[in-house]
């Protein structure tokens, strides 16, 4: 994409009244921008970033079976009474149609999807099922802070997985778990798994969570066992494992994952027939994403004095061209000319690349772009660098600079 | 896939009181759940469809310089009283904050993009400039009806283009014309393009529109000259472009286009800085496509007797499997081992290949679900192909055998 026709600008002035450096950059970087308070638009290079934390998001759901679905947003208010949860949801949005229906916007799906497994559960042949979403959730919440990490409408990952016993869900529970794991992995984050409140009906649930000043959420962690839990349901300052001190610490939540058991199956009447033709309810587990969230916190924890940095996986783009013209005609035309080249060879090798080739923009704001927007490979062509037939190569995690041919650029190893 | 993992089956019980075939055969199929009146969930292969269609519309507004953003759904109520909608448009739903604040769910965009627009617009220089999405709408339709035709939430692509002057607009309207029935034409449709209100601001906007008795349109359409005008603005029964008697049809729309010219830059103030330093209005231009609605077209229009009809582009999977057992053990072994040899070849070569190795299914509802579902290629492995190391393939949309070897199998051609 050449910068040039994309219209696409960073924000000269500086959001300085934000919350946190992750959001400031974000909204600097033109990557969302606020539409009012707790509700955002996606603009052109941070919904690329989205797109790609959902591509990893999908691969790591499909591996353990999930089958993608996609449900309404607009909820029958008799679903929500059937589960009680019509007065007792507080952040439910609700709202009447100028026909007298009435809709919950969708906070969560357990009122949608329990009715919708009807059409694949009959017997116990048809278990266990896995069943996710990502789609637009909305929460009503009392004061929506830090940007991304709470907010009115946000994008999550929701699966719903259905069992014909309890020893079915654990197994597919600690799957899910592995595989949130490498999920966030893959977007450059080591998530602690805590133990929190699970409800009316388990014992506990899991979050993750990612260590941060900025987070809303504290949690106890012991440097001794590794043992974690929130403190919401911690009691006492020893851990319950090792018995050693532990210490409460910030954290932001980017999953949470619950045994829901017979809980909705019951109050949505979701039963299966079992090998000996007894009628029983299904079990239930529900695991959840911010996928929004998740772009929060990656911009938070990752990014350093100058902007975002992103993992190769989820950078916007994995290569700026940058030229670094003399003033002198004839150089800069041999500079513009190889510059081309290479921006021609990375899109024939189906490289996401940009050309900087924006006229009226100062070499030094390019430079500070890049770093602003997290793209991954900052290639600079010059003089120094045309005489040599090389390209300059930046990582944006790395202050090394490395000359490379045509054929080693096309080559770099991730 | 293997059908028997993935637990995705078809209805048994068919829907004889639905109002269209499409409709019926999207939902025996398990494509779409109906969750309320107007208000639909998407089920795996249903999704697949969507998606491809997606991938479609995204690929023709890539080529025409769309950008994708995605705009949030909740609305401050602010803007849509700036443009004076906010009583005037009769279907936005309206919600109300348990904290006071009143928002509109997005049934358009114009006064979310408007301002958004400002991020990149400041002089003649950042024109033109052309943003979309896909994203869900929200519209409190009256009566919903006809499946995925005319419902309460949807799925949209709404493009929104900026320009410097009337002359670059209108350049690009065609253009756009172009791309949209580029789109139709790899979903399996040919709309007319038809005159309908332009509302206060122009003279038309255009419709695309497909001849089915389905349609909720009437349009009229020459046969002489091919000029296509709406019954809602259409005066006399003759051709204005020929003279000719023209005749009224039954049409549904797939999508719509329209000159916005300044109404919106007015309203919302969004203004650029001419070549000559003064301050001007940007004029606009929006086109949408309603994605589901398109499912919708397509399902109706496109099947047959037995079921669904796709495009090989948009059909939720290329290639199933059926073996063809015998009773006799060591031949159907065989078969088995075929079948497996086939799905793994198909597999290999990265085709998007279902393997209807159900136990408990008969081979005729096989049969029926492969056409109901409009899979593009069936494949038969029996005693029969087994014998000459070929495969049965079967068009869905045609009636012709074709025995192939693997080799050929993998290099069908489209």
């Amino acid at each position: 994409m050449r910068l040039s026709e994309s219209k696409i600008k960073t924000k000269k002035r500086i959001e300085i009244e934000e919350e946190s450096k992750g959001l400031a950059y974000l909204l600097r970087a033109n990557f969302i921008e606020k539409l009012t308070s707790g509700v955002y638009n996606y603009l052109p290079f941070g919904l690329r970033v989205i797109r790609k934390i959902e591509k990893i998001v999908r691969e790591e759901m499909e591996r353990i079976g999930g089958q993608e679905i996609l449900m309404a947003a607009l909820h029958p208010k008799s679903l929500w009474e059937q589960t009680n949860r019509w007065e007792a949801f507080d952040a439910l949005f609700k709202v009447q149609s100028r026909y007298g229906q009435w809709y919950g916007l969708g906070p969560t799906h357990e009122e949608v999807v329990t009715p919708l497994a009807k059409n694949f559960i009959f017997s116990y042949r048809d278990l266990p099922l896995y069943l996710y979403q990502i789609q637009t959730k909305f929460r009503d919440e009392p004061r929506p802070k830090g940007g991304l990490m709470r907010t009115k409408e946000f994008l999550m990952k929701d699966l719903y997985s259905f069992h014909t016993d309890e020893k079915d869900l654990d197994w597919y529970y600690e799957k899910v778990k592995k595989a949130y794991l490498k999920v966030y992995k893959r977007c450059g984050l080591k998530p602690i798994i805590t133990e929190a409140s699970g409800g009316t009906f388990s014992k506990f649930s899991h979050e993750f969570q990612v260590l941060t000043e900025k987070g809303e959420d504290t949690i106890f962690l012991c440097a001794n066992c590794g043992f974690s839990r929130n403190k919401e349901i911690m009691e006492g300052k020893k851990c319950p494992v090792c018995g050693k001190k532990i210490e409460s610490y910030s954290a932001a939540e980017v999953g949470n994952i619950f045994k829901l058991k017979d809980k909705y199956s019951r109050s949505l009447d979701l039963k299966y027939i079992d090998q000996n033709g007894e009628e029983k309810y299904v079990l239930m587990g529900c695991y959840g994403i911010g996928i929004s969230r998740l772009l929060s916190v990656i911009s938070e924890v990752l990014s350093d004095s100058k902007g975002l940095v992103f993992p190769e996986e989820i950078a916007p783009y994995h290569y700026i061209i940058l030229p670094l013209y003399t003033g002198r005609r004839d150089t800069d035309k041999k500079i513009t000319k190889f510059s081309e080249e290479i921006y021609q060879l990375l899109k024939d090798h189906q490289k996401e690349v940009v050309f900087d080739d924006r006229k009226n923009v100062s070499i030094g704001e390019k430079f500070n772009d890049v770093d602003l927007m997290g793209i991954f490979y900052r290639l600079v062509i010059s003089e120094k660098t045309l005489s040599k037939k090389r390209i300059e190569v930046k990582k944006r995690n790395s202050p090394n600079l490395k000359y490379l041919s045509k054929n080693e650029l096309i080559n770099l190893k991730k």
